[in-house]
């Protein structure tokens, strides 16, 4: 909550109390002693134009709207009052986010809209590079909490509601893309007011910053539902994929999805092809892993002659192929040497292993090796920690605090690598490179 | 490890030591002194044949090769072996499941051949009526774990790696078919040794108990994966879908949904139709959750006007249409009141109720009361916890204690209910009704 960490000055405004949390509350905007930059405005939708004419009065420049009951309700009045907020708006030059929203958390500067306190969450994210905008608040609630739970940093983040004033997701993606902290962004989408502006603006953000979109509304059902949630159109699905398609944008199948692949981005460089080498001590996972390798457009590396002629003094039982198989019995030394080879390939552009941790030569130890071998290559490296074995967390936590992404399916851990490929071949080729991910 | 949960009597058989874990060993199983019924053998490739011999000449019934090194290697010599050996088993009327396995592990009767000692694993599962049988050793191994971590019972499980002996997937089928204990059965198949048997079995099997697949080996580079993993033809996709479709298999995308799915059966009954009522106190989950119900050949339920003109009474910023928002305000009465009304309704055959935890009036008394009204039901119901409040771990035991499964992702809630209509749908109509879930 914004009390919480803002530490810029904060006017509660209320006419019919005299102390909120301590705070002296002034009546109404035009009693606070200074202009004021950002007003958040939680009141019923009938009196919000009222309350923006003041603020404009006031000389407020921005205002996020976080109550409900507007545009999205389907009533004529609903959408009116949008509309004389809007003209209110224009008339006095402010920028106003919402209405039905839940507006903007910025570990940065510590502005926090949200009406979540702290002691409901298990805390905010921290600091980093990954900017979230979400249409839907609850949605972006969700996406900040799983954010602090795995340790990915935030940038920026912003819920838009409605976007039926005068910001909408092309805006907020327009003042994200100058935004130095922002590595990437990911988004989660129901509808678009403005087709051909979406179009243009994610065209050239992605010049600049990979976009990830998780798109809600893709059936009938999904795009009845958007419509008394944030009031807009969801529109048809297949035009929604030819746009993603033709300005780059990558796009998640859901929400967990979604930060794995912001998390990648933001941790791995681009790999300069679409081979991958798999290590594993599970033959099963790296079967999985090749099937998933296809269907993301990736291939499996095939190895250097030198690297083959290394594998083959591997003990018989492995696997001198890749996904190299590292047996049942692999150890620290094992994991080591192979992982190094591998990555040193001239045929290998990124690299995925896989440890079930359950396996009995499997310490502490192999996983702080790995590390040491996986910091000092410049190719993408993701693991996937196949089992549920007591020490996971603890290596989990050591993988992911050294930037690895860790995930329990092979399959998602090799989608990101895709990912990472798709936006390479966008940004190498244009929509002249059309394969996409299979979804 | 069998030697901590077996009550029967154990024999350890070594020539080289006196003793193994202060139990006496014998040299070979002609000086065992009572005849035996289950022998485990984990010795070198080529010495493997001579051993099952002595089996056979001291009466063994059955046999499980550990062992690896054999047809998955592409050498003559590994195929001539599990030749020598199925000829020997042929002889002496023993069923040997194997080479290249974990084999079995039984929370019943105690017989666990896994190689993974108790203090390596978060525990084995508590019994109960899921059944798994996996051509991967080490993908058993992680099913079990998460079972174990998630607390679904097994009933038995089998490891059967080349299956190149006398025991395939089919005759584990056939014989898992028959145990009462097992209410559904789960499998990882790379490749079948008889296509036409499994589909035989698999079309009767089905008939009495549903069986989900997660197929492995689906692409190119898959199959030429599983060929060095368990020395299977993974076969062409589509002819597996076209079997599984045929035999009324329900298809998991991955190994948690497999588990999903295997859990959602035992712990839901079938529901009469696909419909589906969505209560929810965050738009964007209603979203996506109904776009999710569509792609799984299920229906947004249509209330009947009496449940209508109730959900008008709620207040104006919930959603009184399915799916039901019960806005971020939602407290444990709404939850209560309108979970109970979705599921009296006569139009609804199935629900799945979405809660953001970290919603203000969300407490554990709204979990505790959901649950009796849930448990007052004879629908299936599903849930999803939709973020990782602090309380989220605490609320999910609570929740699967009392046998609703619970789900982060809202797509993943509603593809298990996809699978419980499309069995119930076989069950009716057989391979006449052909929707599928989408893959």
């Amino acid at each position: 909550m914004i009390l919480q960490e803002f530490e810029g000055t904060l006017y509660p405004i209320n006419p019919h109390a005299e102390k909120i949390l301590n705070r002296q509350v002034y009546p109404n905007i035009r009693t606070v002693p200074e202009p004021v930059d950002l007003a958040i405005i939680a009141l019923a939708a009938p009196i919000v134009p009222k309350i923006v004419q003041e603020c404009g009065e006031n000389g407020v420049k921005g205002i996020i709207i976080v109550t409900g009951g507007f545009g999205e309700t389907g009533s004529e009045t609903g959408t009116e009052l949008e509309y004389e907020i809007r003209r209110i708006a224009s008339q006095y030059g402010m920028r106003i986010i919402g209405p039905n929203c839940i507006g903007i958390f910025d570990p940065y500067t510590g502005v926090n809209s949200f009406l979540v306190p702290r002691e409901r969450t298990i805390g905010y994210p921290k600091r980093g590079n990954v900017a979230i905008l979400s249409q839907s608040g609850a949605i972006l609630v969700t996406l900040i909490e799983w954010c602090a739970y795995r340790g990915i940093g935030i940038s920026k983040t912003c819920s838009y509601g409605n976007a039926a004033i005068n910001v909408n997701e092309s805006h907020l993606l327009d003042y994200i893309k100058q935004d130095n902290r922002t590595k990437v962004i990911g988004m989660y989408v129901e509808g678009v007011r403005d087709g051909r502006q979406f179009f243009e603006t994610l065209k050239n953000v992605t010049q600049v910053k990979p976009v990830v979109i998780s798109k809600a509304g893709k059936t009938n059902a999904g795009a009845k539902a958007t419509r008394s949630h944030t009031g807009s159109l969801a529109g048809s699905n297949e035009s929604f994929n030819a746009m993603f398609r033709q300005t780059g944008v990558i796009t998640a199948i859901d929400l967990e999805e979604l930060l794995d692949i912001c998390n990648c981005f933001v941790t791995q460089p681009l790999p300069r092809g679409n081979t991958v080498g798999i290590i594993t001590n599970s033959g099963g996972h790296g079967v999985l892993a090749a099937d998933a390798l296809e269907q993301n457009n990736l291939r499996l590396a095939e190895f250097d002659s030198k690297t083959i002629d290394q594998l083959h003094t591997l003990p018989q039982h492995c696997t001198p192929s890749n996904p190299v198989d590292l047996a049942a019995d692999a150890d620290t030394e094992r994991y080591e040497w192979v992982t190094k080879l591998i990555l040193n390939d001239p045929q290998v552009d990124a690299a995925l292993v896989i440890i079930i941790p359950s396996g009995p030569n499997i310490e502490f130890q192999t996983i702080k090796k790995l590390i040491g071998v996986i910091k000092n290559t410049d190719k993408p490296v993701i693991s996937c920690l196949g089992s549920t074995f007591k020490q996971f967390e603890r290596y989990k936590r050591i993988l992911e605090g050294d930037g690895i992404p860790v995930h329990t399916l092979p399959e998602r851990a090799v989608r990101t690598l895709g990912a990472l490929v798709e936006y390479n071949q966008w940004i190498q080729y244009g929509d002249e490179k059309k394969e996409k991910r299979v979804l």
